[in-house]
């Protein structure tokens, strides 16, 4: 019999089990919880995040005070080992300069709030002018002819669905154009390209995030300006179709460099060579606070592993927090986290990401097996006083995704989402817009799952 | 036969049938939640309410333009009827003058921020001023002798309690202090009552409310400070038994006047003599802009009728929306409507109030026999799609209370409820700390559940 089907048969002891035991897994949680919510750390530390070091993306200075500041926070804890786990990153940087400019017949000046896509080339001190070719999906950039996009600005315009109730679909119905948009409009030689902000929001901010390359076609800039804008420009254009933009950014990718994961851990007493873990990412994108993205995550994860030693719970197993570097703009702390975990042939049980803003914790997206999800709903009751209700297959998160082998079972905390995209990646994403009852509670059903996994796994 | 078991059949009826007919009602619910989401008018409506009108309380100026711009919204939905209902309604005015001092040995002069209470008497044009005796509850203020209390002023720091998770149940904690306490304090012989403002947020908003006398106890002033205020008076006393204060306010109750609630209604195509109803409270306290209390409501009713309008739903009982004045200092608006539908010999099945503000809706409170909770509880499933979750037996609300008589279904909307004392009954409560997407979701669930009522009841 294999380790798995050990496991498998502990979840169906457990499912027999759990009535007996719920008296007192509804008493811990609500341990957990009053402990979290009276005295508990995690908004005062999001304070500290934000607003004593603030944005911090990969590489930048900021960077590494998070990293100095993560390990610190750790270290207060008298945790059985806090380490730094070096990771090679990406360095890009945005400069001085970002300026976008609009054109038209009878606006002869329009400058635009915008943001330089994470990741893109600059203009290289020059100015990019054309006139902008507005698209709003794949399919409608396909139909128009090379020859009419070649020295152009291509500006795919394409709305978040505010129908969809859970915004993370509507941004996945988006989110292509601002990753994969410069590529497809280089391929068809234009020399810059805009989209529309992806939030919901009708205001100024414009948002930034991630954008790739190919080495294949030539690069060339990726800016995004906000939903008000995208209006004013759409408009100009249905108004005059010559409508133009000048486009200059300092923006520039700096060779890799070293940066770090911050890891902490309690020792399991049972089975230490067994790893939950549970984490969020420190680094941010450099505008606004990352607040919600991800300084919510990175203090909800810390409050778990504080509220263990806090609360003198001693794990079964080894509870690990892992801040990732790098989740924005490579990814580099979860891949690197995840060779170092095959490397040394560790074994993680469960890993839990908190990375979609502190918001009221509505339940857990479960990417396991169906006996993991099966073990995960079992403990569905337990949260009912905590109005937390939702249990489902999906997606766990960006950090721990290549931790995925088939055996780990990785967990999402799933959020209300309504306001996630006022916030992300926008100067908009600062400590004021975090709720601290709203933040509290999702590090506290974070602890409780993390609790209930060490007991019954 | 009586015409309830006629409902009980029906109710039975319906849990048969609800399999059958799940996947018409899962359609027209996505059409409700896709037209609020997409062309709703809810939001505007908010931003009219809060911008060109504010606040709103019982009998001031404003509170007539709200009753005008209300009846405005129902005419232009081409309804059935529009009408005011007339109402008595007691005219309790702030005035311009509200301010209390804090003084001790050590810190000679600390102004707070404060707000009367409402209903409170002034001071006359005087200062009243003593000594400060500080008690957490009754327990605490039954201690303290009489003479130790007489002309001196009474403060009741009790904090709303953290480890609660639906905050309604913290607020009902400490709401008797704010209701009672210049009656408990005046007997005796108090000069005046400060409370602990009712909020789990650490700031400096002072939050209003109703409070109460009787006539056979002298009326002494309320006033409430705010949380961080509380925090100092209690550490000067701590430092300075002798703490006292200085207290000048100008309010005072006028004459009893006359005011309306707004009323609209669709006549149902079957049973137009069985009324479904629908509100919230178009009156607010008289600072902020009464955003989330409760104008989300007022718009969130109104959208409900006008998406029937919009969608040509023609329901078969007649569908009314109520915009009650009063529900803040008096309920007058609420009772009387009670009155008029017993004067009426009127039949209402359902009635359903949002009053908790226009976050993200979490289910429904269910104030009716054991069948009816059981009726909407077979809705359940409908709404998963919509991450609501909650329908459980409770308190419907303030304005539809009176309804009462163990046959009408009373329901009230259960949103989020983390960030409601954040704003309520202060000045924060304005129109940019309402979402727009909670807002509208609100407003599909409402209507959604009114749709059901009406197609099942």
């Amino acid at each position: 019999m294999n380790s798995y089907k050990i496991l498998l048969i502990s979840f169906l002891l457990f499912c027999s089990g759990v009535f007996f035991s719920n008296n007192k897994d509804s008493a811990a949680l609500a341990r957990i919880h009053e402990h979290i919510l009276i005295k508990g750390q995690s908004y005062d530390n999001l304070e500290e995040l934000c607003k004593n070091i603030g944005h911090r993306i990969t590489a930048s200075p900021a960077s590494y005070e998070a990293i100095e500041w993560g390990k610190q926070k750790l270290e207060e804890l008298k945790l059985d080992s806090v380490w730094l786990q070096p990771i090679t990153v990406p360095h890009w940087v945005r400069g001085d300069i970002e300026r976008l400019d609009f054109s038209s017949k009878s606006t002869p000046l329009h400058i635009s709030h915008c943001t330089a896509l994470g990741g893109s080339v600059g203009t290289d001190g020059n100015v990019i002018s054309g006139q902008v070719i507005e698209v709003k999906d794949w399919d409608e950039l396909d139909q128009i002819d090379r020859k009419a996009i070649e020295g152009k600005v291509v500006f795919f315009n394409q709305p978040m669905n505010p129908a969809l109730i859970n915004t993370f679909r509507a941004y996945g119905g988006c989110a292509g154009y601002r990753v994969y948009g410069s590529i497809k409009a280089a391929e068809k030689g234009a020399s810059a390209v805009i989209i529309r902000s992806l939030t919901l929001k009708n205001d100024e901010n414009p948002h930034t995030g991630m954008m790739k390359y190919v080495d294949s076609i030539p690069k060339i800039p990726g800016v995004a300006i906000s939903s008000k804008d995208a209006y004013t420009l759409s408009e100009m254009i249905k108004d005059d179709p010559k409508t133009s933009v000048k486009l200059k950014l300092s923006c520039q990718t700096l060779p890799d460099t070293i940066s770090y994961n911050v890891i902490g851990e309690i020792k399991g007493t049972e089975k230490p060579e067994e790893v939950i873990l549970v984490g969020g990412h420190l680094d941010s994108w450099d505008i606004g606070e990352g607040a919600h993205d991800d300084g919510a995550g990175v203090v909800q994860s810390l409050e778990t592993i504080r509220t263990f030693q806090m609360l003198q719970i001693k794990p079964k197993h080894t509870i690990r927090c892992v801040l990732y570097m790098n989740e924005e703009n490579g990814n580099m702390g979860g891949k690197g986290y995840a060779k170092y975990v095959k490397e040394y042939n560790e074994k993680h049980l469960l890993a839990l990401e908190t990375d979609r803003g502190g918001f009221s914790p509505r339940g857990f997206s479960i990417d396991g097996t169906d006996e993991q999800v099966k073990a995960i709903k079992s403990f569905q009751n337990l949260f009912d006083p905590y109005w937390i209700h939702l249990f489902q297959k999906g997606y766990g998160g960006v950090d721990i995704g290549p931790l995925k082998d088939g055996k780990v079972c990785l967990v999402g905390l799933v959020p209300d989402s309504q306001r996630y995209f006022d916030f992300h990646h926008a100067k908009s994403d600062v400590f004021e817009n975090v709720n601290e009852r709203e933040l509290k509670l999702g590090a506290a059903a974070i602890t409780s799952l993390i609790y209930l996994a060490d007991r019954y796994w």
